[in-house]
């Protein structure tokens, strides 16, 4: 009955399936007299826009997104912002062989049993291509934000089992310097050459590579996080496990500080220079009691090998009869370079939504 | 502005700080006709309560839920149900010397931050006894599933370093079987003795420990998630980040997977023996494009060690002078035990609100 | 920071400024396999449109829906419908003249002191054209409702202080007989001509008329309707109130009923010769405590006649300064018989929503 | 599998029955800072307590509210403030020879087809009793207008065909005067002794008597209200509807405006003498598209009289045989006076819902 809407103070509501006329939505709450960096937007489109990278898949759309509300002379009037993104290269007939063969970890199987019936073409309303409509909603949401000081930026810190360290990015991030860019959006150039033995390794056998990306938020004012069930890592939580092929979700050091001990995991308190209390640590991700505590955000987020194989896999029809899967559509090896810009997306509507909401905490 | 709302079809908000009079909530849209077994809340409130470890708090709290509305004979009337668990053994007095004190980990910092002011005493709505509230709602939910076939489980899966191999326990729940149990809520008897060294370690250190808690529902319908934003893994994510002192989240394998190759993580369908569509193997958590698929939901939370210690911590003032805390509270050395019945909680409202939405969807 | 979202179960979500790109909405909640009618969809949309009567606005606006997602071969697929409505007779200079005069009974000044600035050009999103989205979503809504056997009608009541008697058209509606149709959506042809006299003298004046429209819902079963602030009742009322130009809703009787005694108000309960319980009279308009008792569900709403006249009106500048508005824009002389598609497309919007949220219910 | 729940920024739910252990409610989003009054409490819970008029039922409730959270040395904290009115009054066993017998007007018979059983005892969840929360919130919610200089006064403005001129009490209201007070809250001398005559006759009679209540808040700011769907006319009327017995509202002049035209409607804009602008008239009732234009905000509501009567009514039961019902329960003549502090709780409500909204709306 739901599941569209994400949002409070600030919403987003999604429309569209892969292969229908157009994806789009519709941002609700975004304030009056937000002004509209359109080049920006499209540039958060085209980093999260298929056909970049050698080994993600050449399908190709402009995604340029239609803002069809809401602005006035380039400034934002507070009414919602509808905008639609036209689907220009869909090609249903690719799919038409994949009508009764339910494709392992795609939702063909979960979705017919959820409405009784499917979007036959693509993945329908689960396909990747939903995300486009994020990408496009957290960039306005961005715009409010870089006007609040609030900078955000995501990165590739694992790919397959190689993972960078994530120390050196993070003082970066906090010293407000540029990260090391490449294709895969991994900034450590020492362990380039291995990444991409990874993904040709991974190509020649038709196989897919998942992988982590960290993402931190710098500028984030103390307070933000409603207590208790829309704590600020709660909603960050929430956020991430709903882009598509998420697994898993920590708030800063996470796991690994779950193995330790409270004096070796405590962030402690101190005074800096301006007399500012800030921890001397960030172990917890920014957050204490689920509120922002004025240290830099971040957290990681995993993201599985994608589902679509080169490889023939063996499964069943929707009937139950015994199938094969043989992968022919266009699709990445790897998904996690073109998913930072939909993390990015996700922490900037989260963010935005929780400096809003913080206006009416206290009289 | 909000926080205190969770679920949509069913709703809960809770109230209550840790030393004020009462802690309580209000459970809305539990549907009429549900059976309320009175034992089985009062069994859930006690597993969650403090005093039954020898390595946990001694504050003693009855935790008796005075149920004070919806319900009729014994049965749910499709009305709220409001409910109170009074604060027995409040020692307010017992923290008044931390009054102008930052102690590390907790939320006096961000609480102050966002609201201007904060509760002097114990946690105020940060404290660990907000659970009890969810404890209870999720109890009352739990007997709603009990009776459409969905049985929830977790346990403690690791204790600081120490993690449990789950195979074993997922089949155990897969086959409808009970777990080992014992004061740790840790399912593997020849690991216990570490277990216990561990903590007793920990505890002459005046340390604490931290650890992990795994949670399986089976007899879960496929078909349950609200795609896009609202996906089962999404929902649960936000439900476990807002537990307090949790740091992680993953569905099924998690970022284990993310490591691995698409060949080595997809789930492959097959037909059982009665016909029925199931998938080989379940390394997805039971979920697919964020829907259940039919197979056991399962996942695994993060808890960082608490932070309140019995060593003396170097802290700062609200004004940002040095000051130190000395740990005189009641607290647990490790806190994991106690908190899987609070995950069991926020699984079953999770499960019931996407049960009854479910019946939504088709027309 | 809201406002533009309406429902629980079946949610719209509209977007969109009168002399923008394009109008339009999304509506989430609809359940799968709804058969979509599109000559419905088109038929209730020309009966919002302009132009249709001598007494209105010569504005032309095909009004062509397009449905961009949520429907698969002609039948609803239970994800999100997303839809636009282009503006393509927009004329923005029509209204240059108006910047900075405040024209009375419009939004000029209030959408400046709640946003800070203001669309310049027609009401901006205050504007009447907003609501053909509702129309659209509204005629999706009565799709489902037909399929449950639920048939709306709305007609005018009243014109001015020339009002129609109900009575006997709502007997036509429990009787499932056509009404009269004309122009004036009126349905007393015995008064038609002293309603044609009283909007020539106003067309002449270059004054406007309001009026009432009364609508009913046949076939609604008991039981809907969520006690208790979301009360049927209720939410037809935030749903009248919330189109322009509205000033009043009665639910039954409405206020003719409050200046009575019990005795004379009261629905006194009978069996039919079906053995079917029912009331032997409905003033209440279908309810009971806020929930629907199996009768025709009625209510009337009132329209105040339309702010923009062809008289000159003093006024002042933004700016304070004494001011005149000569109205030169396209408008009605009586919006009211447009409205009636707009009243019936919110009752079916309640209605759906509530029969989708009855299922919630009992276990 | 809602209902209630009230209010988007400030949210209030309630739970509880008449002649449960106890009604209450939770209040949430309520700013921290807010002093509270509990004098002004208990003020208002005493004027919508029963027992206070000649007319009115014999029941006697303290009505004393526990405030059980959100509260720290009489301030807000910005949390959840949980709060029950225990029911000390209770008698069920009035009730048992109703059980089967459908009350004419109640909620019998659809709480019955709504949820499949009901509460013997009492009106259940239906009851006038579910409105004491409302009173309570409503005060706490006033408390924060106050501190920014709103002021709700609601005064009975008919009874039966009685009606007080309206226009002599708004100018009071605008001059910030208190009203005439009396047991009626019909602040009309002249008429009084007029309502006492037509009292006496009902109850004599064994019948009861409806009214309209007419409520003003003066200090509204210009710019509450959200379009399109939360207009302040659409919540107001939605808050009025959701209480007990109500029928009908109107804003400003309502159905009068609806009878006339336009020139006669329109509220002129003008430059008071200290330069601000305001309307010459305030026949709209304080808003223009939906959004409060700084004038008084003025409305008025129908109640339908009571239905329980002191005389014998034919009904069925529920299997749809023949009964009768006698009135025998503790019930008012007219329940209009005691229904004015509930109209003001909504009415500030709603108000401090839409000034926290507000503070999001600009960058």
């Amino acid at each position: 009955m739901a599941g569209n809407v994400f949002g409070r103070a600030l919403r987003l509501i999604t429309f569209g399936e892969s292969h229908g006329a157009a994806v789009g939505g519709v941002l609700e709450g975004l304030p009056s007299g937000v002004t509209i960096d359109e080049a920006f937007l499209a540039e958060q489109m085209a980093r999260r826009q298929p056909g970049q990278a050698p080994h993600a898949t050449s399908r190709k759309e402009p995604d340029r997104v239609e803002l069809l509300s809401g602005i006035s002379n380039g400034i934002s009037t507070g009414t919602p912002i509808g905008f639609i993104i036209a689907n220009r290269d869909a090609r249903p007939s690719d799919y038409t062989h994949l009508e009764t063969v339910l494709r392992p970890g795609h939702g063909d199987f979960t979705y017919l049993q959820k409405y009784g019936l499917r979007h036959a073409s693509g993945g329908g309303r689960a396909s990747a291509r939903e995300t486009s409509a994020r990408v496009a909603a957290g960039a306005l949401a961005q715009m409010f934000l870089t006007a609040h000081g609030i900078r955000i930026r995501g990165w590739v810190s694992g790919i397959g089992p190689i993972a960078g360290p994530h120390a050196e990015v993070l003082k970066k991030m906090e010293d407000g310097e540029a990260l090391h860019e490449n294709i895969f959006r991994f900034p450590h150039p020492a362990l380039l050459a291995e990444v991409e033995a990874l993904l040709e390794d991974a190509r020649l056998k038709g196989d897919t590579v998942g992988g982590t990306i960290t993402c931190c938020a710098t500028g984030v004012p103390a307070g933000l996080g409603e207590p208790v069930f829309d704590k600020l890592e709660a909603l960050l939580a929430q956020a991430m496990l709903s882009i598509n092929a998420t697994r898993a979700f920590e708030m800063g050091e996470g796991f690994a500080s779950c193995a330790l001990r409270g004096s070796e995991v405590n962030d402690l308190f101190e005074t800096d220079d301006h007399g500012n209390i800030r921890t001397q640590t960030n172990r917890s991700g920014g957050v204490q009691a689920g509120i922002s505590n004025g240290m830099p955000v971040w957290f990681r987020v995993g993201f599985k090998p994608v589902s679509t194989l080169q490889l023939t896999q063996p499964t069943v029809t929707t009937g139950g009869e015994p199938a094969e899967v043989v992968g022919k559509g266009r699709h990445d090896v790897c998904v996690v370079p073109r998913a930072v810009p939909i993390v990015e997306a996700m922490t900037a509507l989260v963010l935005a939504d929780l400096l809003l909401q913080q206006r009416t905490n206290r009289a």
